[in-house]
């Protein structure tokens, strides 16, 4: 499979190793711009993060492996854009 | 039928092919500058996906096309940009 | 009657002709640089879709026409901008 | 009375002459730039119409009088702009 | 007592003189650029406005003489902004 | 203690000297571009105000010496940034 | 450990030393542009705390060493962005 601009993923993880360091091994794979992770649940062994990451033709199963090399799953895939231009999502009047 | 600026879908489709694959498959259409899929429902066997596409002149059928061979079904479409700029929605006091 | 900048329609509409040939059409008539489409409520027959048209000394009859020609009904005219500039609504204390 | 920015008028009008003419008329006179028309209640008989006329310099005397020719008539002014800057106003603790 | 760049003033007045007149007057005071005023209440004999008055090295005794010449008066300043440059309140998490 | 790019503080203060004697002379300290003092609550004898304070280096011991000469207090220190820039604080998704 | 471009973290201190000292002590490690410090709940002895940095290629454990040197702990880490690029957390369907 073939590359992405932007992707958000839904990930669950083992403390360790910390976010910082799964952070650091994704904003080294290929074709990526930068990472963004956000912790919103903590519990006794596991936390959730959603991560975001933007670069160019990525390849999804990269980030995969790197994600999975460290103990962490992706629950799910939260958010994907691909093609030449980076496209917001709209809202439209069925969201109001 | 002709070409469209920008689509907002709503979009039924089985877990395999993946959403990943959808999204590949729209982004290399002509005339379609990127493609935007969110995930906003997950069933035991389906997924519902909101599809915003923008691009120049693009035509609906190939969409409809690629995404009907993946085994997904367009539930509704939410939105429609057509013309020589890309126009918002405005809110107006009838919204409030 | 004259030219306009922005018209923000509510319309109820059968489902066929769909709303992607009611677009196209609206986006060909002179002076109009954009048409957006939002569907905010559907029926077993019918639609109601929120038309946002921009342009410049746009003709509210050729609008009106393309609409009725294609079984469709204004049920309100829910915003309308005339003048040189276009102007957007304001928030006052009144609104909050 | 000399002139101003930005007027925003709480207007009630009969359904005829209709908003466009009115919308049309406003634009019309003279130091205006344009006018948004905001629709945000029907009556049997009547309709209220949030009124937004940018300019400079422009006399509220015109005005008053296009819209009382019409047959409506100005319920309340709920926001005037006077002075050499469009100046908005501001969201303060009070507010919040 | 010397100057300011914006003051956002609370002040209640009777309906006459009107809003328009005491607008205009603000508006041409020595070192103002613009002034909105919005209505937030009205009563059988008073209304209460919200000023927002924006100019370099504002006199306050100027403005308040201007408001109390008309029969207002000032209930309370909600927002002063002093110095070189105009500096916005900031949102912090003791406001959320 | 060195500088400060930008204070947000938490200040009562009795109603004399008056709030815009205090946005005054704190706009008039040294590396001060700024002050925004917004009024969030009045009682029988005091007021309640939040003070923005936008600068280059600032002082927090003059700062503090001008709000307790005129005779009010610090209640608490709601933001500080310091540094090269202006660093906003980051809506996570701990905050939603 | 290396760098990150910007650190959320959630903060316990003691009021002494004092968070001007902290913001002070974090803005001049190396690689650091800017600290923003919110306060966000106070109790007798201590108070959390929200710190946001923003750099290059920052070090976490010399931000980690400056907060412990000053008696405060890291309850957590809220967001980590790292990369070549500042990248945003996206709000998906999924946080409608």
């Amino acid at each position: 499979m073939a590359g992405f601009k932007r992707l958000v993923l839904d990930v669950l993880k083992p403390h360790e190793p910390s976010t910082l360091i799964l952070a650091k091994k994704l904003s080294e794979l290929e074709n990526i711009d930068g990472v963004n992770i956000s912790l919103y649940e903590i519990d006794q062994n596991t936390e959730n993060v959603k991560i975001t990451i933007v670069g160019d033709d990525m390849s999804f199963e990269d980030i995969k492996m790197v994600i999975e090399e460290l103990g962490a799953v992706i629950h799910s895939i939260d958010e994907i854009v691909a093609g030449k231009k980076l496209i917001e999502t709209v809202k439209t009047e069925q969201d109001r």
